[in-house]
């Protein structure tokens, strides 16, 4: 069993479960056409690639930072109504922080909660304010050519499992770590957290979760060198 | 001529601009059926309302405070692609802050340059953080009934000059007063800006620009007074 794939079983806690897939690391071949992970198998999402997962309501899923560097942006998405998605400004207002921490609900944009934040292992540094790197902002930054971005690893892994979305919403950028001056001002710094932090949101839903490994590497939020991170559903 | 209508005449700085709207503060009434206003004109966005309005390139439109204590969720749009978006969190990687301020220019979630921030009489104090209100957000307060809120008054402003979006993007919140603390609290008081202050942007692409005179009497935010504010063209 290689960790980068997911593997189906009689052992899965789904059922329905479809035949596998081959163990490719590749975005089009990391997951099985229905998305649904095996309960307690960790895969990998490897560096500047994305994974969409489907997970049922009650269910957990925890995403690790492997190595410490990663940053992860993560979305989660109504499983029956993809334009009802995980909000950060409906999120912000109701739980009166910046960022969320363990112990918040996480709400959508029609303010119903999708996920519950039940475990952080690191030191809960985590970004809200910064959207998505898309092929826009590499050019911008001076790129030449197509780069790897959060948003294209968005679309190709929902795309994976035969899902689309209409828009990129703003995500929970796990570990990243863009603190707020005393005058509003933004900085881009390496991670905090630790290898092997651990994450935890248990869905209060019936979800489909997206994570991307950030590919960014022009800037010091993945200490200019992406990185895998894992994840695993129970 | 009452100064919450719009008014047509050949000194209009638009071609093609159509028949006088009747004179109604109401939102179905409010603008004309191209919402194009004349330059130089000052109309009011009524308390608890909202106003779309279409302006080209170059133009500049000046928001105005009248009693210094009311916040105006503000939007843009690319007028030929409702699609694209002026985006917080797209702006705020880029200008390297929290909140825009004069001299700033302002990204849609294309990353195009939309708006550029020119002018602001008043202390700076905005927000970008927290959605615009919605009926669920007032439900969740435990508002028992419908109350008028500022998503709506962005479609219900869209709709009376005949378009419509099928999100609501963040807005910026004009005047808002939800500064964060130290440890990431946002908290929710009173604007700190006086009557008359003016904000202005320039446009670097044709737009469809949004104002509502947030209807929020729950909190602090409108001094629990909500009221109107003014805008002009040029």
């Amino acid at each position: 069993m290689k960790p980068d794939s997911f593997r189906h079983s009689p052992h899965c806690c789904h059922a329905e479960c479809g035949s596998p897939d081959t163990a490719s690391a590749s975005v089009r071949t990391s997951a099985p056409h229905d998305g649904i992970p095996v309960c307690g198998q960790s895969y990998i999402v490897p560096a500047r690639h994305g994974r969409a997962i489907i997970i049922s309501e009650g269910q957990t899923i925890s995403v690790t930072n492997t190595h410490g560097t990663q940053v992860c942006d993560f979305w989660a998405f109504n499983r029956n109504d993809l334009d009802e998605y995980f909000s950060m400004e409906h999120t912000r207002g109701t739980i009166g922080r910046l960022n969320p921490k363990v112990g918040d609900v996480l709400l959508t944009n029609h303010r119903r909660a999708i996920l519950h934040f039940v475990a952080d292992t690191s030191p809960g540094v985590h970004d809200t304010l910064i959207a998505a790197c898309d092929v826009n902002r590499y050019k911008n930054l001076g790129f030449d050519g197509f780069h790897e971005n959060c948003s294209d690893n968005l679309r190709k892994a929902l795309l994976a499992i035969g899902l689309s979305v209409s828009k990129v919403p703003q995500p929970l950028n796990l570990w990243q770590n863009t603190p707020v001056g005393d005058d509003g001002t933004l900085a881009f710094r390496p991670t905090v957290s630790r290898a092997g932090d651990v994450v935890s949101f248990t869905a209060k839903m019936d979800c489909v979760v997206v994570m991307s490994a950030c590919p960014m590497d022009l800037n010091d939020i993945n200490g200019r060198v992406p990185v895998e991170v894992s994840f695993l559903v129970r």
